[in-house]
C-alpha cells in the first residue's frame, strides 16, 4: 500500500436512519425513558455502526501487536527492552493480565511480533517483523516511509483475519517497552499540545525519570521536525511499528462496521492516527476507559470520547478495553432480550401536570 | 425476632492479615504494580471479606424483593402503583431489566412478594407478602414494629437460602413504585440532609411533581417524628417492605463473609440500614455505581463508598450492580489467574535513580 491506497481506504458513514428507530424502541422497553443512562447511547452508537437494529458485539476478538523503540536506548522506560519479548512468550502462555480478562469475555487473542527487538519463536505467535525494533527517533527517524505503509497493511490484515474469522467486535492492545514515549511524541506533534502536558509515567517511572522522558520526547521534535499537517510524516520520524499497525486495524474494522474497543493512552493514539487517515474511522470506536497516563484524557478529548470506565487502570495491553466489554454486551443485551411495555402488559407513565 | 436478635447478630471482621497478604501478593504478578488500579483495590477487597488468598465471586445470585406503598395515593410517583404488579409479572417471565442483565452475568433471580397490593401468583414468585403494601406514611406509621422484624427476618432467610444454594456474591435489588419516596424520607430522617438535597425524579417526574414528593417527604418527616437515634423507629414508620428486607438479606450475607454488590439510591439506603444495625456489615459492601438520584451520592457518601460506574443509570432493581459485577469478576481473575514476574520469567523493573 502507498499514500494512494489510504486517500481510497473507504468507511462506510454511520446509519443515522437506524440509530434513530432504535432510539425510539428502547423508550417502548419496560424501564422508565432513558433510565439506563449510557448504556442506551450505547446501544444506539452500535446499531448506527452496525447498520443493524438489533447489533451484537459477540464474540470480541484481540489483537495484540508487540513491538520495540529504539527510543529505549534514552532510558525513558521504568523497564528493559527484554521486558518486551518476555511479556510476548507471557502472552503465548496465557499469563497477562490481557489473556486473563480475554478470557473472561470470551475474545480470542492474535499476539502478532511486528517489530520485536528479539528473536521470539512460539507456535502461537503471528510472525509479521518489521525490523528489530525502530531506530531511535532522538537520533534519526523511528523508520522509513515504506515501513510506515508496512505497518498500516499488516495491522489491516490481521484486523481482517479476525473479522473474516467471526469476530463482531475488536480490541487492539500492544506491548512494547517505551511505546508511551513514541506516543507522546506523536501526540504532542498532532495536537500541538507540551509534552509536559502529555507525558506520563509510564510503567512507572519516578518523577525525574518522568522528566528526563519529556525532554527526550521535546529534543526528539525539535530534532524531526515532523510536518504537523501530515500524519505520515509524524509517524515515520516518532511512531512504531504496533501504535502505526493498531491504527491500520482500526481502519479495516470501521470499513467492515465493526465497532472498536479503544483501551488506554498507547490504543487512543494510534486511534488518532486513525481517524487523522479516515475521520469517519472515530465513528466506529467506543472509548473503554480512562487510564491514569495524563496525554490519555487529552488523547480522547481530541477524539470526543467519553470513556466507560474510571478505574485507575494504566497497564495497556488491551485490558482496559476487555474489562469495558461487558457493559457494552450489557447494551446489546437491553437492546435485544428486554420486553416492551405492550408485549410485557406494564402500564406507561402518568400523564402529568 | 426481635431488638435482642438484632443485637446478638455476628457478622465477622475482615480478615486484614489476608488483605496484607494479597496485597503484597498482587505486586509478583506480571504488570507494573498498581497498574491495574481499582481491580486491585477490589481484590484486596475480596480477599479481606472472603478470608482466603483466592476469593471467588461467582456464581452471583440476585434477590428482588417487591411491595407495595402507601404512600403512593398522594401522587408521588411516575407510575400508578398497579406497575408494582406488572413489573414482578414481567420479572418471572424474564423481561425486565434486571433479568436480561442477570442472565449475561450467570446469576439466579429470586423475587420475592413481601407486600405488593395485588395479588399475584406465579410457580417462581417466592410469596411472603406481610400486608397488602404498607400504610401512607404522611398520614401514619408505615408499618408495626413486629413487621419490621418480619421484613428484616425474612430478607435474611431469603439470603441464607441463596447462600446456602452455592452464592458466592449476593445483589439485591427491588421493584415498589413509591420506594424512592421512601427511601428518601428514610434517608433524611437518619442523615439530617434535607429532603430538598434527597429527593429526585425518581423514574421520571416533572420539576413541579418532584416538589410534591419533597413536600410529602417533609410533612412526613414533621408528623412521624422518628427517633433519629433508633432505626428501628426510623423505618417503621418511613420504611417499605422490601427496603427492610433488603437490609435483612445484607445482614445474612455480612455474616456468611459473602460480598454484598450495591445498586442505586434505593439499594444504598438499605446498606445503611443493615450498618445502622450492624457497623460491620458495611465492611461486605462494594458500591456497584453511582445512579442519578441525587440521594444516592448522599448516601455513598455516609457509607464511605466509592462506586465503581458512572453511567447516568436510574432504574433500579439491581440493574446497576449485575452491570457492576464483571468488573468484580475481573479482579478476581487478575488475582487467581495471572503469571508471576517469577514464574513467567519476566524481569523486573529497573533501579531508578
Amino acid at each position: 500500500m502507498n499514500k494512494n491506497g489510504l486517500i481510497h481506504l473507504s468507511i462506510p458513514p454511520l446509519n443515522k436512519k437506524i440509530g434513530k428507530e432504535v432510539a425510539a424502541y428502547l423508550d417502548t422497553l419496560t424501564k422508565p425513558i432513558g433510565s439506563l443512562g449510557k448504556l442506551e447511547g450505547l446501544a444506539i452508537d452500535l446499531a448506527k455502526m452496525t447498520g443493524v437494529h438489533h447489533p451484537f458485539v459477540d464474540p470480541p476478538a484481540a489483537i495484540v501487536f508487540a513491538a520495540d523503540h529504539g527510543v529505549t536506548e534514552e532510558g525513558i522506560s521504568a523497564f528493559p527492552q527484554e521486558v518486551t519479548a518476555q511479556m510476548v512468550l507471557n502472552f503465548l502462555e496465557g499469563g497477562a493480565a490481557m489473556n486473563v480478562f480475554c478470557r473472561q469475555i470470551g475474545a480470542d487473542i492474535s499476539i502478532v511480533d511486528i517489530g520485536i527487538a528479539a528473536n521470539v519463536t512460539h507456535p502461537q505467535l503471528i510472525p509479521r517483523k518489521i525490523n528489530r525494533g525502530t531506530k531511535n527517533f532522538r537520533k534519526e527517524n523511528a523508520m522509513t516511509e515504506d515501513q510506515v505503509y508496512e505497518a498500516l497493511t499488516i495491522g489491516m490484515e490481521e484486523a481482517e483475519n479476525v473479522i473474516k474469522s467471526g469476530a463482531k467486535s475488536l480490541i487492539v492492545g500492544e506491548v512494547g517497552i517505551g511505546n508511551t514515549t513514541s506516543a507522546s511524541a506523536v501526540l504532542t506533534a498532532i495536537t500541538g499540545l507540551s509534552a509536559q502536558e502529555l507525558t506520563g509515567a509510564g510503567t512507572g517511572l519516578s518523577e525525574e525519570k518522568r522528566i528526563d522522558k519529556q525532554r527526550v520526547i521535546e529534543q526528539s521534535i525539535n530534532r524531526r521536525q515532523p510536518n504537523v499537517y501530515d500524519i505520515i510524516d509524524i509517524i515515520k520520524k516518532l511512531g512504531g511499528f504496533e501504535i502505526i499497525a493498531m491504527a491500520g486495524a482500526m481502519l479495516e474494522a470501521a470499513k467492515h462496521r465493526i465497532p472498536i474497543i479503544l483501551d488506554g493512552f498507547i490504543c487512543t493514539v494510534a486511534a488518532i492516527i486513525a481517524t487523522k487517515m479516515n475521520t469517519l474511522a472515530a465513528e466506529y470506536m467506543i472509548a473503554g476507559h480512562c487510564s491514569e497516563e495524563p496525554g490519555h484524557l487529552q488523547a480522547l478529548r481530541w477524539l470526543e470520547k467519553d470513556p466507560l470506565l474510571h478505574l485507575n487502570m494504566r497497564l495497556g495491553e488491551g485490558t482496559g478495553a476487555a474489562v469495558a466489554f461487558p457493559i457494552i454486551k450489557s447494551a446489546t443485551h437491553m437492546l435485544n432480550d428486554m420486553a416492551t411495555f405492550s408485549s410485557a402488559g406494564v402500564s406507561e407513565k402518568n400523564n402529568q401536570k
